[in-house]
């Protein structure tokens, strides 16, 4: 790494992952440079990653992952038209952010002290958050999101950030990455390095992105539908892997049946960011 | 205009000009979300783009413009291998936020202003960064840019950056920005706040981007090539506008062709610019 680890370098760094993620073609079912959806379009994704990025610079010089979360909210929406764009990039975005600001050259292992350091007041701020940006999901199976006694409740029973994450992990595989040490987004920065050794950018993101597909059902589409709709694109991805499906058919499939797994997309630009800090070129 | 225009704000503003400029498809002959060329790719104007923010910020407290496109040539090319993306730009970007900056309410006065005002110093700056950046064109008649005493040459005559792009407006239409007053930037952003109200905003992008090239001939082309070719787009273009051919036709055809406007591209960046600070919406 020859760049020195600045606040700014690493928000602009985050920046250029949640555009380079949005920008990778064909992501099948997510919205990318070739593909908008209704409420959604490509431009949308743009604006909002370089709208977010005075939060992210922030991110280095304070604490609070929650208000973080809950400030990325704000200027996500007040930027563009088309809704919660980057929440769950933010999951990971904002602890991975502190993670290399420490500068301690072992970013994962500073992550995991970083998400098990969240307090109350940082799960009260993202329960704000995530009402402000409507995210429609069932999250964790004792707490709806969509009650604003859930804020007492969370007080009362002392759940921190981190807790409630380890309450959503079995349901969700953004929150997951919190329990399980940021396992899936380092090891996408591995595959995304490797590949964009000896290939194009777009395909390094696109492969991993299918890699990631095939690995584990996304959590997003499960919530979004059901889990047999999860399992379904599973298996599409490991057709695609197999070669008994093009990318290009189970793109125009998952793009007809209007099924996106954003929840893989976020993981792809923790993925990103982590190998564009690593060295990763464009 | 709801939003307070703090410099950050107003960064951001000129980094998603950009990104929406490369973004909006079909540009015929330039890089845009569907067309790379095969040294400089979409994903180089992006990095680009968000790479250069800070220098972008900075504008608002400091009075050099030379020193400022220096330092954003600087950022640029170390964050993407495409070389240099956004010079013109830059040289159109940077007295707009200056202008944007002042908070006066008469953006295009401000802007006159400040072009009016530069030094020098500025001028050798400029050069600094022209050269650094490789820039290939015959700039002033007299004046050769790839000679190092031309530094002294403008030291000793006492040229100011204004007198500089004085020198080079008869050749440039980027140069000419800063002696017409801005006055197709501004004509620009009032025609894509026209269309993006009923269309949109990659309609706008491209409607606008045909207009100037129908409109006047782009003189990058003619650095690069000659007049003749030069003219040859203009009249592809307006043969577009009045129906003779379609959008796509001039498009496939100038990419054949490796035909580039990109002085057209850099006064779009700079019409996009003014048009979000004054409520385009994305």
């Amino acid at each position: 790494m020859e760049r020195l680890l600045t606040p700014s370098y690493i928000a602009r760094c985050a920046v250029l992952a949640m555009a380079l993620e949005v920008s990778g073609t064909p992501k099948p079912g997510n919205i990318d440079r070739r593909h908008d959806y209704a409420d959604t379009k490509y431009e949308d994704f743009l604006a909002a990653a370089i709208g977010v990025f005075p939060v992210l610079e922030k991110a280095c010089h304070r604490s609070d992952i929650g208000e973080l979360i809950l400030a990325a909210s704000e200027e996500c929406v007040s930027w563009q038209p088309g809704g919660n764009t980057h929440f769950g990039a933010y999951i990971l975005l904002f602890p991975l952010i502190k993670a290399a600001c420490a500068g301690t050259g072992d970013m994962q292992s500073e992550a995991i002290h970083v998400v098990r350091g969240t307090t109350v007041e940082d799960a009260v701020d993202f329960y704000r958050a995530f009402s402000m940006v409507q995210v429609k999901m069932k999250d964790s199976e004792d707490l709806d999101v969509s009650d604003a006694s859930s804020l007492d409740e969370i007080r009362k029973r002392g759940l921190t950030l981190f807790d409630i994450m380890e309450i959503s992990s079995k349901n969700d595989i953004v929150a997951r990455e919190w329990t399980n040490g940021f396992a899936r987004s380092f090891k996408a920065a591995e595959l995304l390095r490797e590949r964009r050794d000896s290939g194009t950018l777009n395909d390094a993101i696109v492969l991993t992105y299918l890699d990631l597909l095939a690995d584990e059902p996304d959590t997003f589409v499960a919530k979004k539908y059901d889990m047999d709709r999860a399992l379904y694109v599973q298996g599409l991805a490991i057709d695609v892997i197999e070669r008994r499906m093009t990318l290009d058919e189970l793109s125009n499939r998952l793009y007809r049946e209007k099924i996106n797994p954003g929840s893989t997309a976020d993981i792809i630009i923790a993925g990103i960011f982590i190998a564009l800090l690593r060295g990763m070129r464009v």
